[in-house]
């Protein structure tokens, strides 16, 4: 049995994507961030419905459409229509932050 | 914002099945069991495919076709088949365990 705060690189030079399971219209992926963040001017703007959970460490997200940046802790999660522009405005770089993003289509 | 650890009655006669998400092929639950197992001679047989990881508390699963019994930790994950019988045989009587549940059709 595999578990999700396990397998992490020592060194993570890039944020870590991972597909856990996927059927024709959803895909269960891990994301391992420390300290990534999306890069300047830059917004995830996907084509299929996103439903995220922060399991470890804090973010901080921020949505095209609203001024505020949302902070999360773990356990908080959200859900992200598709095209819904945002992008991760600031993760922890003192220690892991596991996500678990479950992409589908409505 | 929600969270998963939150929001968890302090008396639980019976786990607590909560929808969070659904797409015409997905359904995202949140399940929270305190002691709660599978009545006796009961056995999950699910039209979908099943992807869950257990985030609090310790349990243990047993499938049908398996002998021995499953034991999971926070953070363990597995997959389970459409139609593949099983049974949550014990769960931690002292701890929420809180169960995040993606079902799907592949």
């Amino acid at each position: 049995m595999k578990n999700l705060f396990q397998g992490i690189p020592e060194n993570l030079p890039d944020e870590v994507f991972e597909e856990l399971c996927s059927g024709q219209q959803v895909k269960i992926e891990r994301i391992v961030s420390r300290g990534h963040t999306t890069p300047q001017g830059e917004w995830y703007d996907q084509e299929w419905d996103e439903w995220v959970v922060l399991l470890s460490g804090t973010a901080q997200l921020k949505f095209e459409d609203r001024s505020e940046l949302v902070a999360m802790s773990p356990g908080d999660y959200l859900h992200i229509a598709a095209h819904q522009r945002h992008r991760v405005e600031w993760t922890d770089p003192d220690r892991d932050c596991v996500w678990l993003a479950i992409h589908f289509k409505v």
